[in-house]
């Protein structure tokens, strides 16, 4: 599976609508679900298990995407085979009074993964630069007012790369996906949240007001993921108005990226090798 | 007091032994003790004060040094005249297995202060390119070994610099000082820790056995202060080996500190003030 065409190059402009919402056309869905992604899982699993037992490198995949994209059910599908031990998903809501008392690097710092695991950010700090941009609650938090100026968004972005540069030179992989989720298939399953009863606890009568800005989020995205895709924290942008495609190429670029740390199991110096077939023999003697 | 012969400037090579180890020859001990410390702490408790109700902006304070320099005592007697709500120390020792499990900034973003606050490193993350290079410790370290080359070091500069550069720009200010010890001075000290059974408890067979390396230890400090000085997050070189007088120019650098960020009392806004006028009303009838 390419997913290269899925992924925004440094350097260059992005615009959404060039970018597709919907499947590929050659992809078949009935095969996805039953062969390609339960391949996938498995082979995901086998490398997790490498990369806890190596305990050098992590990974860290950041969600972000507009509601209804599909986040929580990618979570969920994707991961889902994963070992529990090894993997955390970690969602960042509406920053709490302390957590906005701290610099906004703080919560995040705070929960990315230790060498060995997965970490999943359902949002993440990149918020910082979407919702808080638009709604302008930058003005609400407390940062000093002198530094709040026009270039804010420009020095976050950099804030941004140098944090995930420093991750990457200490063995944290960071890989960022954003589901493409089109203005009509988030209305249709809005639409649905409200008509289903079982999906009634899924409505938030926010999410149609925020559709108001929905040609400002676009505009953040684009922006942001222009300046802060780079060749070791790359940014996906992955069709999301059809989930079982969207979960079946996260599940494509988790799986590559494992394959790219390529993690092995440690190999035992001689001197612990020996105390192996000293404790072999001990345990077969014992009986 | 003129602090300014005291700080590294940026981009220029650091020779320790052109920094004095011992007081200033005009410094009046007497004077020092009875009136100018008393002095700086008063101005300190009230910018202090400031600071806390403007909850904007913080403090953090990284101390350095070689054993015996003073870094306990700085913080007694230094930081004492403090509202202990407000300020809080953190002593960085050796990682834990858990620590050693995360990149190396994990522990020290979580312990950088909250607005508002002043933040007290005793040793800090620049232990990440002293001990840990000067006894090769980043070999029994977790992070992978292919990110382990000779540019290590370099690289850690820079990404400290990038990290306090990103606090800087979200309001923590962070100031550096290493206590500038004499070899002779800290034989005298450890000498007497021995020696003076009221400070046997001080003493550490370790200690002695570092001053092996102290060539090695100035060459590391010299290295990481020219390149880690920078106009935001400075490094102050404080001589030692005069306990009275290095008190007093840590006083003096974390006043001057606190007066450049210069916290202001909020001022409440209109509808704020009529609230309390008819609060004061509501008291003043309450009898």
């Amino acid at each position: 599976m390419d997913i290269e065409q899925y992924r925004i190059l440094p350097n260059t402009i992005v615009k959404l609508e060039d970018f597709p919402t919907r499947r590929d056309e050659q992809a078949n869905k009935k095969k996805t679900i039953s062969k390609l992604m339960p391949k996938n899982i498995r082979a995901m699993a086998q490398l997790q298990e490498k990369l806890y037992a190596e305990n050098r490198h992590a990974l860290l995949i950041v969600l972000q995407a507009m509601d209804a994209a599909g986040k929580d059910g990618a979570i969920k599908h994707v991961m889902t085979g994963l070992n529990l031990q090894g993997t955390h998903v970690v969602s960042f809501k509406q920053p709490s009074s302390e957590e906005l008392d701290h610099d906004y690097l703080w919560r995040i710092s705070k929960a990315v993964p230790r060498r060995g695991e997965i970490g999943i950010f359902n949002r993440s700090h990149y918020e910082e630069v979407i919702v808080t941009r638009i709604h302008n609650l930058v003005a609400n938090q407390q940062i000093p007012v002198e530094l709040i100026g026009e270039d804010i968004w420009k020095k976050r972005y950099r804030q941004m790369n140098n944090f995930e540069q420093y991750l990457y030179e200490n063995g944290i992989h960071t890989v960022k996906i954003y589901l493409n989720l089109s203005r009509e298939e988030q209305r249709e399953r809005l639409l649905s949240r409200i008509k289903e009863p079982d999906k009634n606890w899924k409505f938030s009568s926010g999410d149609v007001q925020e559709r108001k800005y929905w040609n400002q989020y676009m505009t953040a995205y684009e922006e942001l993921m222009a300046a802060t895709s780079t060749p070791h924290s790359p940014w996906y942008c992955v069709p999301a108005d059809n989930k079982w495609f969207t979960r079946y190429i996260i599940s494509e670029i988790v799986k590559q990226q494992l394959e790219a740390i390529d993690p092995q199991f440690p190999i035992l110096a001689q001197e612990e090798m020996d105390l192996l077939s000293e404790c072999r023999s001990l345990l077969e003697e014992d009986n």
